[in-house]
Parts: C-alpha cells; structure tokens; sequence
C-alpha cells in the first residue's frame, strides 16, 4: 500500500500514522521528495481499512498495491478451484452447463425440463422457489412448496439442483440442494454471505447490478473467509444506460476474474440479456471468452401460453446450444491463447 | 395498461391472452391499426406482472400507464405524509435534520455527539452499530454493543435513534430504535422489507446505488404493503462512472419523488459525496431542492486521531450548517416555485 | 406511433394537436378509455421529432413503433449490406479483420506492421494520423505526415488502408484513404457525418462512449440519409462504473445491432478493454457473437522500449489470434443458431 | 507522478525508462521495497503521456499527483476568474443569470423573449441557431438566418447573445456572437476548441454526457492552451441509469470544479432534467451549492401550441424563478461555509 502524504503534513500527525501502521505488523518505508512525502507499506495489508487512512488530514491519496482480497487470489493460489456438480467437474479447462426454468411451477414442469437440459448436456439443474421481484405485488415464486418440487425433480434425473436464498431463515429448506444461489441484488447482503461461508456446499454468487469486480471479489471473499471456499462466480450483466437489453452483459469481466481468482466464472445470458433471441449469441461469446460454464434459462411450456417468448430458450434451441457452446469451448481453449 | 401486439398475431394466442387479462378483472379495450393491434387495460394492473406480458410472443411491447405502486403513491393519497421524530414533524413542509456518527465507537463519544447535534439543532442521533463493509476484513461495527451504546445516548440526550438493521435475526436488538435504516445494499432485500412492514415504527429507507427511483418506490411499496406506512425515502447517491465523488448525488430525485409520491424525502450528502469539504453545498442545495430533511455524518473525535477529516463534519461545523439549511429550506418554500 | 394523452385533455390543445398531426400525412385512430385516450398514427413517422410531441401540456408519454431511422432499418433492407476491402466482402457471413498501429510513428514502422498483418490474415490497414487526444500536452500523431506514411504503407502492402478523420477541414487529405474512420467522441458531430455522407467511400463509424444502439443507429442514418450507404458499425466499448477494464465492451450489442440493422458490425476490442492481455479473448468471444469482423491494434516495437505492453498486440500473437477468430465466426455461422 | 514497478523489473527496460523521463527534464527518486520498487517523478509532469508510462511491460500503475492541467488549475491561478456579459460579472461570487429559448424561431419571437428575460434580470440571451439532434429527419435549426435573427434580438433588447457552434466553418458567422457555446456532444471535438482557442471572446463550453469532471476539465485547458483564457464551465447533466429525468444533473460538480479551478461554473436545469417542472428546484439548488450561475430555456408561445408544456419555463415563471435563485445565492454565500 502506497500512502501519499499531503505536502508538509502535520508532525504530530504523521507520527500518529506511523504508530498506527506499526502497530499493524506493518513495515513503512518513507520516501520524501520535494513537494510530496510517500509511504510504502509493507506486510498484509488486505486487513487495512483502506478508507481510514483516506480520511485523515495529512492523507492526499491512498493506493493499494496488493488486492484487498486473499483468499479468492490466484497469486496465493496458482491453480484453478474446480468444483463437482453431480460427478462433473466445473472449472480448471471443463466447460459446464447449468440449466432449468427461471421459476419452478409444477412438478411435472420442473422434472420435464430436468430430464431435456440432462439429455442435451446440462449437468445441473437450476429453478427458482424463492423468487426477488421488484414488485410486492408479482409472483414471488413457490417458494418451499417450489423447494419440495425441485428435490422432486433432482431425485427424478440424478441432476444436482441450483437454487437461490433469500433470507438466512430460509436455510434450513437448502439440506438437500446441492448449490446455493446468491442473487445479484444481495451480492452484498452480508450477514447472508457469512451465513453461507459456515455451509458445507458450493454457492453460486452472483454479480451484482453495479458492483464493481473488486467488490464481487471482495463478497467471495466474505463467504471465503468464514470458512467455505467452494464458490462460482457468476457475471449476469451490469446496470448501464443502454435500454436495448435488460442489462449490459460484462464479458471482459471473464478475463479478468480469470486473472484475478482461482475460482470459477460462468455466465447467465439469459438474465443479463433478458432476451431468448440473445442467448445463443451471447452463450457462444461466453464460451469464446473462456468462461467455465453457463447458467442458462430453459422452459417447456405446453400448457402455459404465458411463459411463451420469455428470456427462457425451449428444450429444442437449448439442445442445440448445448454442444455448440462447449465446442466453441473446447476450441478455444486448444487455441492457446486465453 | 397499452399493450402493443406485434402483426398478425396468432388468433390462438390472441384469445388466451384477452381470456387471461379478463379473469383478472380487467376490462380490454381492442383498437386495430393498420399496421399494429392496440389492447388498452383497464382496472386495477399494478398487480400485474408486466414481464408475462411482455414474454408473450405475439406482444411487441407493453407500456404502463398507472404507475406500478399504489401504498406510496400520490395520485391515491395526494397529502405529505408527516412522520414524527421525536414530537417533531418531518414531511409536509417541515424541514428536520437527522445527525450523528458513522459509527457507534464508545459510550462518550456516542454521547458528546448526541448533546451536540442535539444543541445544533438536529431532531434524531443516527449512529452506525451494524456496518455493511464491503471487506469481511475491515470493521464491521460494534453490533449488539453499538446499540446498546446508542440507547444510552438516547436517554442521555432525549433525541430518538436511528440505525441501520442488517438481517432480520437482528430485529429483536431494535426493540427500542426509533427509527430503522435499511441501507442502500438492502433496498432490495424483499424478505427485510416485509418483515419491517410488520413493525410499528418508522423505516428510513436508503436508495440503492444503482436502483432507478421507480425501483426504489417499489421498495417502500414493499413495506407499506406489508403494514407499515411510515416510511422515509433517503436519496444517498447513485453509482455512476464520475470517480471525483464517491457516489454522485441525484437531487433531482427530490422533486421527482415529490410528485411521485407523499412519503417524506430526505438527503444523506455524506454518503453521497464521500468528503467533509462537500458536504455543506450539498445540504445547502438539498434544502433549495425541496428536501424534508438531512441525515448528515458528524464527528467529535479528540481521541481518535485516525477519523479525522472523512466525510463527517466536526460538531463546529454542522452547528453552523444546520440553520443555514433550515433558513435556505423556508426561503424556497416561500417562493412558492417547488 | 403511440400518444397517450393526459385525462381529460383540454379540447382546443387537442384539436391543435390533430390538426398538427393530420398536415403531416399521419391517420391518427383515436381510442378513448375511461381514464385515457390514446392516439395511433399511421404512416412515416421517422421524420416526426417525438420530443416535441412529448412536451405538449396534453400528453402524457409516446412510445414510438416504428424505429426513428430507414436506411439502415434491417426491416426495409433485409439483407445484409457487405462492403468490399480491397476486393474482400465484410459482411453478409464473411468476417474480416483490420489491423494496426494505434499511431502512425515512421515510414518503417508503419510498412513493417503493414506487411505483418497482411501476412496474418487482416484485409486492411489501420492507423492514426489525427488523434483525439484529452490532454491537449499529449501527442496529437504526426496528422499531415501520418496520412503520407499511411499511403506509403498501403502502396508497399496493398493493403488498403482506415485512419480516423477529427474534422471536415481535413476531408482533403483523406482522398486515398480507403476507408474514413469517426470516432467515439465525434458519434454526435453531425456536421461531420454530413460530409462524409457525401463522399463515396465506406465510413467506419464507432460507437460513443455513451451513445445508446438508438443513438448510434441514427449517426448512421446521418451519413446514408446524405447519399452514402457503405457504413461499417464498430462497437469499442461504453463507459460504465467498472475500472478494471478501460471500457465496458458491449457484445451484446452485436445480435441487437444485426436484428436491427443490414450494416456490418465490427468490434474494436483494444480500445474497449485497454489491456493487450484482454484482447485475445474479447476478439474469440466477438467471433462468437456473431461480428461481422474486428479492429485490432497491432504494433511492432524494437526500436521504442515505450510502446511494450499497449493495448497493441505484437505481430506474433496477432498471427496466432488472427485464424483463430476466423475459425471460431466459421464454426457459429455453421451452428446455425446466431 | 509516482510510477510503481512489477516486481524485479528487467533491467534494461527500467535503464530506458529513466532514461526517457530524464530526458523530459524530470528528476526521479528510486525507492525500492521488499516487494516493489516506486519512481517519484518531480518536475512538470503535466504533459506527460501517461497512457506510454502505464503500457509499459515493467510497470504495475502510475498515479498522477499533480493534476494534468495547468491553464485552469486553481493551484496556480487562486483567484477567481471573472467574465464579464454585457458589463455584468460572472464569477467571483457574482451570480448571473443567461436565459432563452432552445432555438430562435422568428424574429418576434426571439425579441419578445429577449425583453422578457432582460425584465426578469438575465445579463445574457440564449438561442440555438444550430442544433445538434440525434436524427438527421428533426428540425436542424435555422442556421445561418437564425444567427441574423438572434443579432437583432441582441440590438434590440442590448443583451449579448450566446449561441452554439457546431463546427469550424461555420466560425466567420460568429463574429457578432457574444459568447460561443460549446455543446455537450462537441465537448472533445479537438479541432473545434483549438480553433476556439484562437477567439478573443468567452467560451460557454459544456460537459459531455458521459465526461468525468477531468476531461471536461482538459477540453477547458485545450482552449486555454490555445490562447484563449475566458471559458464559462456548464454542468448540463450526465448520463445514468436513471430515466425518470433526460439525464442526472450532477451538482456536487459545482463545489468539485470550484475547488479544481478558477473558472466560472454555472448549471443547465433546463437540458439536465428535460422537464420545466423540474427547473425551478433544480435551479434554486444550483445556487444553493454555489454555482455561479444559470442558463435556463425561457420560452414565449402564444402562437406555437406545439411549444407548450417543454422544458422551457414560461416568461412568467422565470420572472418568479431568477430573483428567489439570486437570493439563495446570496445567502448561502454570506453563510460563508461554501
């Protein structure tokens, strides 16, 4: 960490800061030039409230050097985190995909689609019992009656199940789903996050709408940190002014993340586009970005004229994708160069 | 509701969609273009999902001509909503201002704070106890013993409370709060919401960073519809790409809120802004602005060398800031122009 | 188009209002609700300034139907416009790729990279002789000079060549220019995009760090609505909140400009990202998307260490890259599914 | 500017580095660390490239310390810089008021408004002759002959007249123009404000849509560094996620430009929030925060129905609006906390 001191700081000051530091276990290294005095600190400083030190009267500027985050750093831990779904691994150069319905609606629906997105390649199964709407007055999903069905379904393919918490309470109803969801609007409800940290199971986090990536680095890392180091990362799209797709889908964060973590980075078309039509594109660009996998919205629908048209692909145009997706993949990754 | 079908719909689809729309007990009013079919949706459609609609294949695009909240919203309750804080009325043309600590750190400090704000003219202490760090590794807040703290300030200083509630499992340490933040990360934490719309005190609802101000009526929907009409809206800066200001502030929220709806709008141009030195203009033009109020960041620090100059506002300052406000704050108002 | 008016607009406002609309060769339908009327208008409404419909007192919203813009409407063009490069189709399923320097530096520099991308794969030549620069200190490229070298380079290669025009008093020097590059900052300069309308020649017009697909689908109207239809789309990113990249590429832009739209659309995906590291992958997942083709900086350096490490790749992984993405367009187009 | 360095940079790339910086007159401090090596650069550090320093493959990031203007920086400059209009000071705790209609329409028109405005206290009318609109089919303006009719306005009323320029050529019918306005999407048409540089009248230069306050800052020094020392700085609003007004008026720009510079600041309500029922709040906050200044869309209609309603306040309101905004500029200045 770079601490840059405003010119002639206050002696008393300064000398506070340095006690301060050292009392950290932190070596500080002073360089003063003519105009500006420098401090470089040395130790771990990812435990240092980064603001505190903004704050004070003498500070012009701070600059972290080491990323805040630890535990999610590819620089303490070189290899890639691969994790099993159903006997499948996900991550370190396997391309996996995660399909189902945005929300679970009746027991046949919810195992119909299981068996189709297993035939076609899927190697999970996602649905949604506890459903985040912006609206208190839209379906708020099945919630543990959709739970119930969703092991119903998982029992009927051999498929794991992707599902999404809400509130700490709910926790008891996840015994037996495989992975847990962290939606997008609560990438950063905390206390959730330790909660899920204390779990025995992957959770699957998703970005949120205008965090930034440190910041979903950095909610890794909370669920990391208290002790559960199984987590997918998930880029859904990112809040913008541009109105032709619900959200921004953020690629280049793949490369990135990658970079930046060990762990494993999928992407939802289907949520960040908010558009069928987009999907296979943007699935394709995915898996050309070097994503590990995709979580991607499947519906049948014979009987509900309503889902029609939806951000959900059918059964049939997702059997197509499927090993479109993980040929482009493949390729890809035999090229050499991501 | 205007619904716009895409050409030559598909007669089958047609007629499940008018049959749908009518079992909600709306009236459907068919007009044909040339070149486009027109359904124009009379009754209660808050209620109604316009993301089914919009899904549907044979729809082009659906257009909302109600607004999608109904507790919140002006046309149906055209009066100020006034809350009391304190025995003093915030809304409705009375201008309060809400002060105190970032955090809660120790007995003393929480008190002298509280005698000052209170002497400088402020209605309530707020006071961090529950802190949403985006690191797991920074402070996290003194918690259970914040509020404990908080509550001795309060009886010290007769000023009621304000603080932030993280997860529902802490909703019984609030019993004594009288006023219950939901932070920005949480505005859309749909399972809080309805559980404070099961409270019987006010909730200071702060804006999410990237959540457009229907989204953040929506929110307070979600409270009110639950019960609880006391609700304050607090516009606190949303994330765009300007890095000079930690968020930027959007006052034209104000008057934008105003129309939409009765509940009372304050401004926090601590958290907005992210430094000291910005925050008196912001206030002032906060005031100008037709804002109910302020909640403003303010800090005696003899001992704590290290939370000096951070967004808060030293005592000396907020007592000078406070009746300029209200002064710019009655100025506007007799004008007659907001 | 679609107005919906206020309740109960004031007759003689609304007389006006037809009458207005009638001496534009519009047929409005009028359809009245209980709460609301609603006007259709029937014919061209492209040319109608819709804000100004908006600011009458009587209206509440319009919602345009049909899109504001013709020539490059896909709906009126349905096949895909495909542009000549020095004698290869971009466009219409053929993916093409230009490459170069970011600036034009010296006679041998510029050949040099020249002969390298050509050998790769690229069908044209880029680099800049006239930079838009945001510090009026940095190098502003060698202007004058820049184009003679960049001419130099496209006799020694054969490779035609694009370089970006910054004003209409430049359009001299351009005349042996293949293809006239706009770039972001001048989207909206219309009186640029006029005269380039009058040249006969393909412009390559990039997307506004900001602008909307709208926005920049009407840039493109600016020029083919003064008389020339050969416009090349280029994506290179739009300004968000995240910062680890330097831009937000938008590859989503990609199928929604190809539904939208005849033209090719290009991905430029080194100004986009800012980082040679990140290029790679942005330009597989560009393939993938379904682009008509890229824009790659590509740069040899041995004589100046200060250009190491740019946003440019070298000739070698451009050699390496360059197949690659052409094997990955070849593989989706055959897919089937974009 | 401080340079951090990878770990063990190659030797002979860090020799040409300072080689490089010392050849620009720069004095350079090494100070190694354990993990990182830091170069202090002192000397003028302004009109380096830091783009070239940042790409280089031994560098990790460089920071500037320094801003990376001079002409407009208040660091050099402390005291305000004041432009007169008409006789009457902008700037230096002068608050002055510019008003108009968007475009000039007709004589009568633009004269009426003209005296209108002059009455209600403006030193200054607005009128767009050339207007930049985002579709080649809506009103351009009148153009030349709306610069005639806007002269006229000027001699009849005695106001001076500030209008738009939209690109170099058409600069010799500016020569009768008080004070040439630069708009948002011309913000970094290079060409155009070096040219503008050359003038010996004011510049109303505008901030971009999307423009961080350190570009908009660095389009202020290309015209400074041209020669041209009076530049007006206009915050008009930027672009966001937020749709409810045209774009999000950024007002804590104001006391972050007042800090950075010494040129005068003044606030667009009327083009930030697109709706006149939004202006006056706005307005009065603007001189609130302690902008120095308006430009506010002023607009006569007795004839034009289609005017009605837009986001130009009528005469009538504007003569209510411009005192009440001066006084709030007054007291919050004799407040003395700005």
């Amino acid at each position: 960490m770079i601490v840059l001191l405003k010119r002639d700081p206050e002696e008393k000051q300064l000398q506070n800061l340095l006690d301060w530091l050292r009392s950290l276990s932190l070596d500080v290294h002073i360089s003063k030039g003519t105009n500006y005095t420098v401090l470089g600190l040395v130790g771990d400083t990812s435990t240092i409230d980064m603001e505190l030190i903004q704050a004070l009267d003498i500070v012009e500027n701070v600059k972290r050097i080491q990323e805040p985050f630890k535990s999610c750093n590819r620089k303490f831990h070189p290899d890639d985190t691969v994790i099993e779904l159903g006997g499948k691994p996900l991550g370190g150069g396997q391309f996996q995909i995660i399909a189902g319905p945005c929300s679970v609606e009746s027991e046949s629906q919810i195992v119909e689609v299981a068996h189709a997105v297993k035939a076609a390649g899927a190697v999970a199964l996602r649905g949604g019992a506890f459903k985040p709407r912006s609206s208190p007055y839209s379906f708020q999903g099945l919630r543990d009656e959709g739970i119930r069905l969703l092991l119903l379904a998982k029992k009927a393919s051999g498929l794991p199940v992707v599902t999404e918490i809400m509130d700490i309470s709910q926790l008891p109803l996840f015994e037996e789903v495989d992975v847990i969801q962290v939606g997008a609007r609560n990438m950063q409800n905390f206390e959730l996050l330790k909660a899920l940290g204390r779990e025995k199971k992957p959770i699957l986090l998703k970005r949120g709408l205008s965090s930034t990536i440190e910041e979903f680095l950095m909610s890794a890392e909370y669920i990391m940190a208290s002790g559960n180091e199984e987590v997918i990362l998930c880029e859904r799209g990112i809040r913008t002014f541009e109105t032709q797709t619900r959200n921004t889908l953020d690629l280049s964060a793949v490369p990135v993340l990658k970079k930046l973590t060990h762990l494993p980075v999928i992407i939802d078309p289907s949520h960040a586009t908010g558009y069928a039509e987009l999907v296979p594109s943007m699935s394709l660009a995915a898996a050309a970005a070097g994503a590990d996998g995709l979580i991607v919205e499947v519906h049948n629908n014979p009987a509900c004229a309503l889902c029609d048209g939806m951000q959900s692909l059918t059964p049939e145009t997702f059997a197509r994708l499927a090993p479109q997706a993980k040929q482009v993949s493949a390729l890809v990754r035999e090229g050499g160069l991501l």
